[in-house]
């Protein structure tokens, strides 16, 4: 589907607000791409994220799942409103064994209050993609209330 | 509801397990009773779990659920089993504003295959609890496949 | 959790709302309680209403499910509000075996303009009441647009 | 994604178990296409479908996407197989305003037990699509229990 976006700024409304959340730091999230309805973030294999089998957890993997929805709702939002996760529901298909975690969303519906997001997270093994957990999420679109002026102080 | 263990080591094997996910201990949390069909979980705050207004992060606090929700269906199974979450949904309800993530699980159906659980996450803030999120996850039990014969090399 | 409701006239409105889906007459559904944040819904075995193997079909399962949650959150709306499910999550747990499918739905968030629900859907063989089915649903309020004046002509 | 049957017989197989559900007949639904991985399954508008404002009920929207998920799976189980839907997740997108709905499936994965399924339900109004729904399930294929043995009696 292709969506217009109401923020020309939409780009660098979702960077501002990927770099913000430091739990993308300790995992190393990478934002990758961003486009109208779309957002790609990567998280490299590393052994702090791996569950009892040494695979990434699937925390991560609903991390991934769940950041990139939220960001690719995020980028049809208007300038001066904020997103927030209402749910989503994850499908871990396979172990997620290999050396980077890529995840992809692109919106489904962007309506006046919720917006829903379908979720892809891939798996790279030995450079091979494989689909390791799909989601779908609802997103809430708060108006007047700026991404930036929620820090928590 | 009231379970009885197939494992006498049903403590054991969850602790073991859970001692072995790195992921937990880059977030700090803590196994805080494990009981038939029943699993709990704390993180206290960091700003390193944050999101992008200084509240635990939606990945930090569906990792709590998943995790909960996966031991609490461990404790149930047969000595030489893993287990794997095959799907789970979960409602954000009130954002993770405080000092501790507390997660529950309990399980609703122990089945031959399958295991159904229901999670509640809370967040406590200056000694107060609120319901912060819930979800409801299938689970699958993996046979004659001992959870620590798993290792990823 | 206890909930009190915003119009004095919650358990007319809900009756009324019930009675003009004329989907519940077709399913031979019966509203059995009704309260503040809670509601419960029986539908009789009958051979139309079965899957392959002769069991109550999933359709009428989940039918059950959203409509004990739509109006156990709509007892809690204000007088001039409707109410719409956005999205729900159902376990089949065991086949719909028997006489009689009983639904019941409690309100978990009754959030402003979201309200999260939890339902379970019993199946009653020779007597017997067995869990069938588990749902965790999201539910948005419509305000001042009364449910009645939605009628498609 | 191409999927190629285990069964040669996997059309017919959908088709008499599709025909063995009754509630099927009572909501007059038409089994329109069978491919290996993917089902499509038409209901045109009845006013005894309605919900209280006088479109398609959720339950019938809902039973059309896991019916055509169901389906899918079945399409590529083996010959000696039965499916059960574990559990599905539903977005309600747009009211069921219209004179059809056509329910979609899609296999994502169809792993040794379990099977995972996306489907779309479309409401046609005025002979113009619009997508009305959005679901993900989880199937389960039990082996060596032919579908038509299961039958009730």
């Amino acid at each position: 589907m292709k969506f217009t976006p109401k923020s020309a700024n939409y780009k660098k409304k979702v960077e501002e607000s990927f770099h913000r959340q430091k739990f993308m730091k300790l995992i190393n999230a990478k934002l990758v791409d961003v486009q109208p309805g779309y957002c790609e973030i990567h998280v490299p294999y590393d052994v702090n994220l791996t569950q009892q089998h040494g695979f990434f957890h699937a925390g991560v993997i609903s991390t991934v799942a769940d950041n990139t929805a939220g960001y690719a709702g995020f980028s049809l939002m208007e300038e001066n409103s904020s997103v927030l996760t209402v749910e989503f529901k994850l499908n871990l298909m396979s172990p997620g064994d290999g050396e980077l975690l890529i995840g992809k969303s692109n919106i489904l519906k962007n309506g006046k209050t919720l917006t829903i997001c379908r979720s892809e997270v891939f798996i790279v093994k030995d450079g091979k993609e494989k689909l390791c957990a799909a989601a779908q999420t609802t997103l809430i679109e708060l108006k007047n209330s700026p991404d930036k002026n929620l820090i928590n102080k």
